[in-house]
C-alpha cells in the first residue's frame, strides 16, 4: 500500500473535522500531498466518517488520475490537485461546509481581520472569490473552483497578490471554504480556527456593522508572534 | 405484527432526529408508507423517544384509519396521509420543530437557495405555505395543513409547480417544516440537512440581508451532481 | 424527614434544568408546594447541583419561614412563596437565567406567540413585568419581584388579566424568567420549552423584525390540542 | 518544587476553561500569585491542555523572570505580571478568546450592565480599553496590553476610576478579555460568567439595540447580594 503514513495522517485530519463539529454526514474532505512522489492521498467520496480506514483513501497523481484505491475519490478532487500544482509550498488541503465560514461565502463577503485571533493565523482578510461564471460552472466546474481560488491569490492590476501560506484559506463564493497548510494536521487546525474566527466576525459585525479591521501594526505583531523566524509562541 | 422492517426503519429515523438535536421531548414524528399494502407506519403521539420500540408504532391505512397498534398515532397523522395520497413518489414523511427551519416558517419566509449546500439537496427555494385561513384552522386542521403544502407544490396561474422529489421539504407558515424522501432514512437525512441549510441561510441573511440566490447554473450543477442518472457523488 | 416524595420531585426537576443546559453553576432554582400541609420545598442557596440530595432541600411555610433543613433556602424564596399564595392552582415554581428568555427580559420585551410551538404551551404572549421601582428594589426586593409578576397577570383598566395556568411563565424586567406548573416536573418542562420558544422567537425577529403573532384561531387550535377536556395530544 | 498547591489550583482553573468551552486548542491561560513570596505560577505557552500537569507550570517573579520550570511561560505573561503589580488585591488572572466576550472586544464595545446576571458579578459595565497605539504595539506590546487595562481602571479627568475587584474583567480592544479574582478558581468562574453575560448582552442588543442599563438601585441590590459584608447569597 502506497503512502501508509500519509494515509493515516489524512484520515486523522478528516476525523478532527468531525470531532470539532465542522462536518455533517459525509460533507467535507481532506487531502495530503507527497511532493517527492507527486502523489495525492484524498478521502473517498460519500463514505461515512465512522467507517473510514487508511486503506479507503484514494491515491491519485497531481492531475487527479487514480493510481491506487478501489473507491472513487472525493468529488472535489480537481480543486485539491489544482491547488497543489499552483501553491507549491502547501502540503494539505481541507474543504468543509462549516456553518459560519460558509455563511460568509454565501454572502459573498471576505472575513475581515477584526481581532488578534484572526491575526494569529491569517495575515489579512480571508478573501472570497468572484462568483463563478456560467461557462466555468458548465465546464470543468471543480477545476474552475480551484482557478477562482488561485485568481484571488495571484491578484491583478488592482488587487495585490496574497501569499497562500500567510493566508491559508479562501472562501469560494456561494459555496464554502477551502483551507490548507504544510501538513494535514495543520490544514485541519487552520480549518477549525477559521470557523472560530468566522463565528467571532459574525458576532462582531452583527453587533456593530461598521467595525474596522485591526491596525497593520497589530496584524504584524500577532501574525509574526506565531509565524516566521522571530516567532515567540509555544515551546522552542 | 405487520410491516416489521418498516417499523424498524421508521423507529430508527425517529431516533436519528434525536441524535441530531432536531427534537425536544416528544416533539416531531416520522412515518413511512408501504405502497403495495397501502399502509402507513407512524410514531405514536406524545411517547418519549427513549421508550419507543417497533411495536409501539401505529399502522393506519392511507386515510388514517388505524389497522394495528394500541397507541394513538401522532396528532399530525392527517398531514402525513394527505402527503402520501398526493405525492405518489414519496416513501416517508418527517415533521420537526427544528429551531432554524421553524424560525423561517414563523417569519413566513421561504429559505432561498443561497449556496451549494442547499443546491446539493433542494433544487430551488424551500417554499413556505400561505397562512391557513380561520376556516381551515377551525375545520379539518391537520388535513388542511397538508392541503396548504400540496397547494405550494401544485402551483397556480402565477406560480410554477414544484416537483416534490426535487424539493423534498416545505415550511408550514407559523408552524414548522415537513420533509420527505423515498425512505424514512432519506427523509430524516433531508430534515437534518434542511436544518443545517436553514442555519446557514439565517447567518447569511443577518450578515447581508439582500444576498442573492445562487445562479441557475450553480443550482443545476450541484443538484445534478447528487441526483439523477448523471450523478457523480459517492460510490457507484 | 418531611415531604420525602416532594423533595425528590423537586430535586429531579432541578437536575432536569442542568441536563437541558438552562443553568450555569448554582444559578436557578425549583420549588414545589404541598397545599394540604401548606409547606414549600425549595433548593438551598448556592449549592452545587452535583452535590444536591433530597435532604438538602429546605422546607418553609407559605410565608417563607424555615420549618425543616439546616441549609439556607434559595435567595429567591420570597418570590416563590408569593406566587404560591397568589396563584392557588400552581404546584411548583422554576427560576432560571436561561440565555434567550433572559435576553428578552433584559430587552424589556414580552415573547410574542409567533408559532405553534409557542401556542402548544403558552396561550398568548409570555409577558414581561414593568421595571421595578427604586422603592421596590430598596425595600422587600424579592417579594416585590413576585408582586410585579402578579400585577402582570391581574391586569388593570387597560390590560386584560391573564390566567396563570394558561400562560405559565413571566419575564421579570431586567432579570430573567419565572415559570410554573401543576407539578415540579411540569414546571421544569415548561421552563425548557420556554427557552426553546424564546430561541425561535429571537431567530424569527432578527430575520424579520415585524413578524406578526399567529392568528387567534391558530393559538386556540394548538393550545386546546394539548390542554383542557378536548385535548387530543398524547395517549389517553 | 515551588508552590505545589498553587500549581494545582492554577492547573485546575485552566481545565475549567476547557470544560466550559471557553478555549480552543492551546488558546487561553491562567496564572496565580503567591503574594508572600512574590511569585507567579502560569500556564506554559502552546502546550495542549490534555497534557498539562502541575510540574509543567512556569514560576516567575513579579517582573516575569523565570525562577523555576523548563517550559517557556505563556506569551501573555507580561500582561499578567503588570496586573499583579498594579492591582494588589487580586490573586489570579485568566485570559481567553471566548467567543462572545471577544466579539465585544473586537467591536470596541464595553459590555453594559443589562440585567441582574451581570449585576451579580460585575458592578457596572465591563470596560473596553482604548485601541493600542502603533508605538505601544511596536514596543513592549504584552506589557502595554496591561497598561491599557490599568488605564481603564485608573480613570482620568473625564472618566471615573473603577475598582478592579468590583469589576473583575476588562476587554482589550481588538483582542479579547482578561479576567481576574482573588483565587484562580474565582478568576476562572468569573471568566465563565463573563462569557454567559456577553452572550446575553449580544442577544439583547441584537433584539433591541437601544436597551438601557439596569437602574443603579438594581445594580446595587444584586451586586451586594453576592458581595461584601451584607451578602445573603449561598450558605454562611
Amino acid at each position: 500500500m502506497l503512502l501508509k503514513a500519509l494515509r493515516e495522517e489524512v484520515l486523522e485530519a478528516n476525523l478532527e473535522l468531525v470531532r470539532r463539529g465542522l462536518v455533517l454526514y459525509t460533507f467535507g474532505n481532506v487531502s495530503g500531498v507527497d511532493r517527492e512522489q507527486g502523489l495525492v492521498v484524498i478521502k473517498p467520496s460519500g463514505v461515512d466518517y465512522d467507517k473510514l480506514k487508511p486503506e479507503h483513501m484514494a491515491v491519485t497523481d497531481l492531475n487527479g488520475k487514480v493510481v491506487e484505491g478501489s473507491l472513487r475519490p472525493s468529488s472535489d478532487l480537481d480543486t485539491h490537485t489544482l491547488l497543489y500544482r499552483e501553491f507549491e509550498q502547501i502540503g494539505a488541503v481541507v474543504h468543509t461546509h462549516s456553518e459560519f465560514a460558509t455563511s460568509f461565502a454565501q454572502a459573498g463577503l471576505s472575513i475581515p481581520a477584526l481581532g488578534t485571533t484572526h491575526a494569529d493565523y491569517f495575515y489579512g482578510p480571508v478573501p472570497v472569490t468572484a462568483p463563478l461564471t456560467d461557462d466555468a460552472i458548465g465546464g470543468r466546474y471543480v477545476h474552475e473552483t480551484g482557478v477562482a481560488i488561485v485568481s484571488c491569490f495571484r491578484g491583478d492590476a488592482e488587487t495585490p497578490a496574497i501569499d497562500p501560506l500567510a493566508v491559508p484559506a479562501c472562501l469560494v463564493n456561494g459555496h464554502a471554504p477551502f483551507v490548507w497548510g504544510k501538513t494535514a494536521h495543520d490544514a485541519a487546525h487552520n480549518a477549525v480556527v477559521l470557523e472560530a474566527v468566522a463565528r467571532m466576525a459574525y458576532r462582531t459585525l452583527t453587533l456593530k456593522a461598521d467595525t474596522l479591521c485591526v491596525s497593520q501594526a497589530l496584524l504584524d505583531r500577532h501574525y509574526f508572534r506565531k509565524h516566521g523566524s522571530a516567532a515567540t509562541y509555544g515551546q522552542k
